[in-house]
């Protein structure tokens, strides 16, 4: 029997990987807030590199009382906001052997979700992709699409290696890393420096960030900051990462970070996640991080200004 | 005989101080491109705490040649931009006894000027003082407006005390100092961190900007990078100047700074004058300063942004 999986948080993330499932033979439903009409009526389109697909999930939910007996996996795709309690939001269909996917940015992120189900296996996991939710309903991948994922906080497990054959039978890139906080920390190395600063200098893509010498300047040092960062949380990372993670940025269709995305739509930004978690890590180990401090300081100003308009 | 003075940049600075100037009984001509024909004809408003006046300049001309015999001071109020070239603008008018005075924002921002004249006496001024141009002709001072001048690089001026004599007598407290590089330092503690910060942060008030606690941090560790590369310059700044300018901040009515109307009105921003000039003479002293380059980086993002813009 295929493992019934449900998506909680059907942005670019969970749309996308939710997609790819479905045609991995997975039984994938969603839960959708925003999105619930024009998704339960028409389903998902993804325009992507790998190839457009269509994604008709098995049950578009907008309550999980809906959903029937506790999902095999729940995969997690939603923002990372100290407002949203991802712990509260999927309690209710949690069940003994529900396996709780966190694939979602920034670092120190799976604490609370690990406190409130201390029996459940949590899987953390990183998406390396380039994709946008354009419009509800629409999703636009155009680049890149590999997935890190292993259990939290370390070690091996059987459920991610299950849903890794998923990602591979369905064309997705997908490795099973031990270590998987070591790999967040990977990450933050390219979120650190280029979703603050495509918001903070003007709206810049990708491109732009790396051919300007001032701000590829200021993403170097960002990146040396969280090298320093991780590894004396004991996370050390590969001295050549700096330089990779620029020459692949280069290398990189132009790409406007999701951040300045939910920065142009007004909507609060993942500063906490991708900057804040970080900067007290640093903290913590007496480790100094001053040009990551003034984006950070830069960042809650405009997040701040954002969150003031909603209301 | 009143001296003559000539203002260079007729902008929110030149405006108010050469109508003040006027007050005090000088000659008092101006330079005007872009505001020269409403400047003709009537004259400049100042909607001023100070009390609402009107000035109304000796001549206004558009070209030096319609100027006469050299004035006694040149009032330079331009903003300081890479592509401004003070003094090939104002060579054709400077005397032998002519007063070259650069009411300008930034540190070591005199040098090409003294580099041209040698032999003319430099008087290097900073103005202290909330005050916009909120359209052709139209100047609104909102606080403040205390000056601080002196003889560059250094020593005493009889030149300098006519002129600070004259602006007392408008009712502009006008200081003469016989360290004016130690007090474009000085300036600097407030103009590197809130003149960036305002417009990185979203377009942020001074009000919003000392409210916000990671903002109000950042402009205290760009403040101290500030007193640590004067010090280094020989240019020692006193330990409270910090805490000073933060209350001082704290108790101004809430104030756009300069380089965010210049943001809003999408006009090249002081970038080099503010913080580049700055940085780079912590480069040559070995200073430290990575929360000023921070900003540097994201300031010229944007800068290179709105310049592209505007060709």
């Amino acid at each position: 029997m295929q493992p019934r999986i449900l998506i909680v948080g059907t942005g670019a993330i969970g749309g996308f990987y939710g997609g790819k499932l479905t045609q991995a033979g997975a039984s994938v439903s969603t839960l959708c807030r925003s999105d619930y009409e024009l998704v339960k009526s028409k389903g998902i389109t993804v325009t992507s590199t790998l190839g457009n697909f269509h994604f008709t999930p098995e049950k578009v939910i907008r309550d999980l009382g809906e959903y029937g007996p506790p999902p095999d996996y729940i995969l997690v795709g939603l923002k990372v906001l100290p407002e949203i309690d991802t712990a509260k939001i999927i309690k209710e269909v949690v069940g003994a052997e529900t396996a709780i996917v966190l694939l979602q940015n920034g670092v120190e992120i799976e604490e609370p979700v690990a406190r409130a189900f201390p029996d459940n296996e949590i899987i953390s996991g990183l998406a390396f992709i380039c994709a946008t939710r354009t419009s509800p309903g629409h999703i636009d991948h155009t680049d890149f699409g590999r997935l890190v994922i292993g259990r939290f906080p370390a070690g091996k497990s059987a459920k991610a290696e299950e849903l890794a054959t998923l990602f591979n039978d369905s064309g997705v890139v997908c490795e099973v890393s031990e270590d998987v906080v070591t790999a967040r920390w990977r990450k933050l190395v390219w979120n650190a420096p280029f979703n603050p600063i495509s918001v903070l200098g003007g709206g810049a893509d990708t491109k732009t960030m790396v051919e300007n010498p001032e701000s590829l300047e200021l993403a170097r040092n960002v990146m040396e900051e969280v090298c320093l960062i991780a590894e004396a949380a004991g996370h050390p990372l590969p001295e050549e990462i700096v330089q990779q993670n620029i020459d692949g940025t280069r290398a990189m269709a132009p790409y406007k970070s999701s951040m300045l995305v939910d920065f142009e739509a007004a909507r609060p930004m993942e500063v906490e996640a991708i900057l804040g978690n970080g900067l007290r890590v640093a903290k913590r180990h007496g480790v100094s991080a001053p040009h990551m401090e003034s984006l950070y300081g830069l960042l809650k100003l405009v997040d701040s200004k954002i969150r003031s308009q909603e209301s």
